[in-house]
């Protein structure tokens, strides 16, 4: 672990990139061994980029953002019905993507709210309101950085000064502005990290992001977290969420339960973080949960791994249960998993 | 999953063979892959194979078995102080090949004693001791067969018709037992195995024999467990273990513990395979955990899944608390974990 080098800033955070011939996706399939872009030209290659996992975590949510500033520049030379009627297009498409996760909702919705906002004040034509979509795609990025950064402050103050942390998967912004908040606070943290199988995003992803904010990091399998706990190596589990639902139920990256339920028999506290829970989700059975192809359990970055006489499944999210849960950290602040009805009238964090 | 073929004996069971020119051991390091055999000439290579996980889990018990009737051997010319001499050296070098799992100490032990008993019985030559180093090792390879065997019935007799068993790691003959077991009661069982990484005994050993033996398997992560468990997919956890305490603390594959906690906090039992409990080791504490190369998490067959900027941490073996446990399954029939104190006076199941 070369950490003698100057901590720099996470490549991952600024890699789904808006550009005048299109969209640049770096590849998180084969970061951090490759540093390859995609470049995707219009919505449908935006849409397939996602779905074929180019980009995950938070990178779908700016994607969409931007893969609408491109269905709008493509409807740019038509009228306000026709305009309308192709983003309300573009947005379905970007959201039939992947079912679990609702950034593609949310990014989509910025850019929606925008155009019509545009057309209530008068606006008319494809070019006036494909100029709205892009305003409301970089409010919609200022916004998720900004919520994010909060809810980074709120968890970086939940972990004392040299807490070990065990993190499962690639938390993205929220773990970048987690870690970025504690370094601004003069907290040194250290963290385990999971390799996360199938798509090893921890072995990757998140062990290289830590490595370049100068983090000390260790990696382990997705089975070792409870020996951790159990031995008194672990202070706290952190993980990023794709959704939480309002009655407190944490969906995450397949293997957050297991880890949650291990952290919990040992007295370990598990923060998950989320910009705050979701008012569609009452609860967790509103919740669809994404069956991938088995075939990526059999295998690890396109090796095999598993005798052929075997079928895999892959379950890409499983559901924590609020007992299982100590806090939900969001933009707002830390919440009991029991009180998140508190959320939306709660101040967000300055 | 060509599941149509006649089931056949699994190939694991027959895996490690002493010949007239040593010894031949399947390198597991590589099945199903490859169906390579590794050829130990005498003691010194057999010990390095164990060190180099050549064989595992039964294998080492088999190979310090047979290293003992190659170490004999090699002392048959020699007269009976040099000969036991000899023999209680090998048996130090095959003890320390791997701390955690007690099989060697146990194999060493039923040449050892015949030894001992050929010379109180007056048999003096070395030509007469390596004789008894391998009616010795024959019989310990027939006690260990039997007692398997009998966990297996008692093992089975826990699973109902139709049982779907999620198992961790390679349970070797206690598993392929328990399924022969359960075939012969005329039970349906079916399975889902953890690939375990980082040598993906499930993925390559698990899967593969369950196939030969006709069984349908599901591979998954070792992170999905408690998705499965949580969502009633699983009937029972069931695993082998390395050493079971005598109060009750169950010792295998690291990962184990994580499945366990889990499977307890939805209800789903957890059924530990064993011969009996380690009169040696009255509570965990007694057992030291081997911690193996770090660098085996970073790869996967040899391939590179990390990034070049993070460390790995390997402990190989975890501790799981009598809590965590349903059943301990032994040759005398099955425990609760806090009654193993019985098992020394009960009878061998028939």
């Amino acid at each position: 672990m070369p950490l003698t080098e100057q901590p720099q800033p996470p490549t991952l955070a600024d890699s789904v990139r808006l550009a005048d011939d299109g969209m640049h996706l770096l590849d998180r399939r084969v970061f951090p061994f490759e540093r390859r872009w995609v470049h995707a030209r219009d919505l449908e290659q935006v849409a397939v980029a996602i779905e074929q996992m180019v980009t995950q975590s938070s990178g779908p949510y700016f994607a969409a953002l931007w893969g609408m500033v491109l269905a709008a520049r493509d409807a740019a030379g038509t009228g306000a019905e026709e305009f309308t009627a192709r983003l309300r297009a573009a947005a379905e498409r970007l959201i039939a993507t992947r079912p679990t996760n609702d950034h593609q909702r949310l990014a989509v919705a910025w850019v929606l709210d925008a155009v019509d906002e545009a057309r209530r004040s008068g606006h008319g034509t494809g070019a006036e309101l494909a100029e709205a979509a892009l305003a409301g795609a970089r409010a919609g990025d200022a916004d998720y950085r900004g919520r994010s950064r909060a809810l980074g402050e709120a968890a970086a103050g939940l972990l004392p000064d040299g807490a070990r942390v065990l993190t499962h998967c690639w938390g993205d912004l929220y773990l970048t502005e987690t870690v970025a908040a504690a370094q601004r606070a003069g907290k040194r943290l250290s963290f385990f990290c999971t390799e996360t199988r199938p798509y090893l995003q921890g072995a990757r992803l998140t062990a290289e992001t830590l490595a370049e904010m100068g983090v000390p990091t260790t990696l382990i399998t997705d089975g070792m977290g409870a020996a951790l706990f159990s031995s008194g190596q672990v202070d706290a589990l952190v993980t990023a969420s794709d959704r939480v639902s309002m009655d407190g139920h944490v969906i995450n990256k397949v293997g957050t339960l297991q880890l949650a339920t291990a952290a919990h028999a040992f007295g370990v506290p598990f923060h998950a973080l989320c910009h705050g829970p979701d008012p569609a989700s009452p609860t967790a059975a509103d919740v669809p949960i994404e069956y991938r192809d088995g075939d990526e359990v059999l295998h690890a970055l396109g090796h095999r791994t598993a005798t052929e006489r075997v079928g895999g499944l892959y379950p890409a999210f499983d559901v924590t249960p609020p007992r299982f849960v100590t806090t939900v950290v969001t933009d707002r602040g830390p919440f009991a998993p029991g009180e998140l009805a508190a959320y939306p009238a709660a101040q967000e964090v300055e």
